[in-house]
Parts: structure tokens; C-alpha cells; sequence
């Protein structure tokens, strides 16, 4: 595929969404290169993360629209959006507010196997989630 | 969720494969933190490189396992494997041979969005891919 090919289309036209009408987004801080967490986005959160330039996905266990921090406050300012040659993988350049994972680490990707295949810990508590969000019932 | 609890499952048992039996892998490179790819794993791919510390994928395409680099030589050997919170996403830290991108970049998001949205080359061309995997017929 020839430079020309590959940017024939625009942005959006380029974004294949799969039989869900999804497509992943992998989020990675700006600076660092840290990969914080990856989630999916459907047509309409993508255009609005374009537009406001703050993270926006689509949660598939709650089935709507989800502006990343509207709870915590945790949002994340985009600086550059990625797109891979298959069209099928999105990739978010963010500032990340506090952390970026639920559970109230700065990545999502907290755990690490070990040889034996057991886990460690490898990231850094950012946030008690019971504060953030309150105590499970 | 304590870390205890966090840590009380085997790295294989954490993993959730989703409908298919597959869990998507997001590959960056140890060193420099650049994001490489995404592809698929299934079961069988994730043990060969847990097992072989070189990077084994489901190709979904052609419906096989796929050891990266096996046409191209362009292995990638893995230094670290993480997962995320949820269990359903996969983070592999390799020394990537070569390019990632089957296209002949060094990684598969090459691509990125511009305000107007249309796109610009935002990476390094590596090989040519005709002289790696042939011409295409």
C-alpha cells in the first residue's frame, strides 16, 4: 500500500467498527508512553472525544455513552488519536487526571505474571475507590 | 478490591476470553513505552508465549496461530506480560525485530488524525513489504 493509498480517506472513514459497532481504544499517556487502560468506543463516542478532545468510550456492561471521569473526575485531555493499518485499533495520547482505573491504580494494567505464573503488583495506588465512588453496597 | 484479593488467582486463571475464546493483546515496546499493535490471542497462543517468551497470536484472518515473525523474521521477544483489571485485555512489553507492521512501518499506528480530520504518517517506514512477504498477486 502506497503512502497516497493510505491516507486517501478521512479520519472517520478510515475507523472500522466490528459487528458490534465497536472498535478498541488503547489509551497511552502522552509523555510517558504509559499504557493506562484500553476500552471501546462506538461511532458516536468517538466523534464526541474528537470534538471536546476529552476521552469519551461506550461501556458495554452499562450499554451507554461514558465520558471517562464524569464519576471520579479522573478525565483524560487527548492529545493525539492513532489509527492502525487495519483500521480496526484506535490509539488515544492523554493527560490523565489521578488515575485511570477503577480499582485506583494509575493503569489498569496493575498486575504482572511472574515466572511461576503467579502475579505482582507492578503499578501505584492512586485513589481509594470507596472515596471516589463510593462504598459498595 | 484488596491487593490480596487482586492476587489470589494464577495469571492463566485471570485471563477472560471473550465469546470467540479470544483476548486482546496490545503490544508496546519495553524499552521506549511506543505502542507496536493489538492483535488476538487465544488460549493456546497465550501458553506458546508464556512458554517460548516470544510472541504468539490467533490470526483471525486466517484462522490459525500465528508466532510473529514467522514470515517476516521480525520476532518480537517478550520481556514482561500484564493484565488488566478486568482480566479481559492483555499488555505485552517485547524487543520488537524489525517493524510490527505488516504494511512495513514500525508500528501498525503510523496513521494519525489531524484537526481537520484527515491523516498524516506519523512513523518510520522499516522494510519494503513486497521484498519481505513477496509481491501480491
Amino acid at each position: 500500500m502506497s503512502e497516497n493509498q493510505d491516507l486517501q480517506q478521512g479520519f472517520l472513514e478510515t475507523v472500522k467498527f466490528d459487528e458490534k459497532g465497536l472498535v478498541p481504544a488503547i489509551v497511552q499517556d502522552h509523555e510517558t508512553g504509559k499504557v493506562l487502560m484500553m476500552a471501546w468506543m462506538n461511532r458516536e463516542s468517538l466523534e464526541m472525544t474528537l470534538e471536546r478532545k476529552q476521552a469519551c468510550y461506550w461501556s458495554r456492561s452499562r450499554q451507554k455513552l461514558w465520558l471517562k471521569g464524569e464519576s471520579s473526575g479522573n478525565m483524560q485531555d487527548v492529545h493525539d488519536i492513532l489509527i492502525d493499518c487495519d483500521g480496526d485499533t484506535i490509539l488515544l495520547k492523554v493527560s490523565q487526571k489521578g488515575g485511570a482505573c477503577h480499582v485506583g491504580y494509575h493503569s489498569c494494567f496493575y498486575r504482572k505474571a511472574k515466572d511461576d505464573l503467579s502475579m505482582e503488583i507492578c503499578d501505584t495506588l492512586m485513589f481509594d475507590p470507596e472515596e471516589v465512588y463510593g462504598k459498595k453496597s
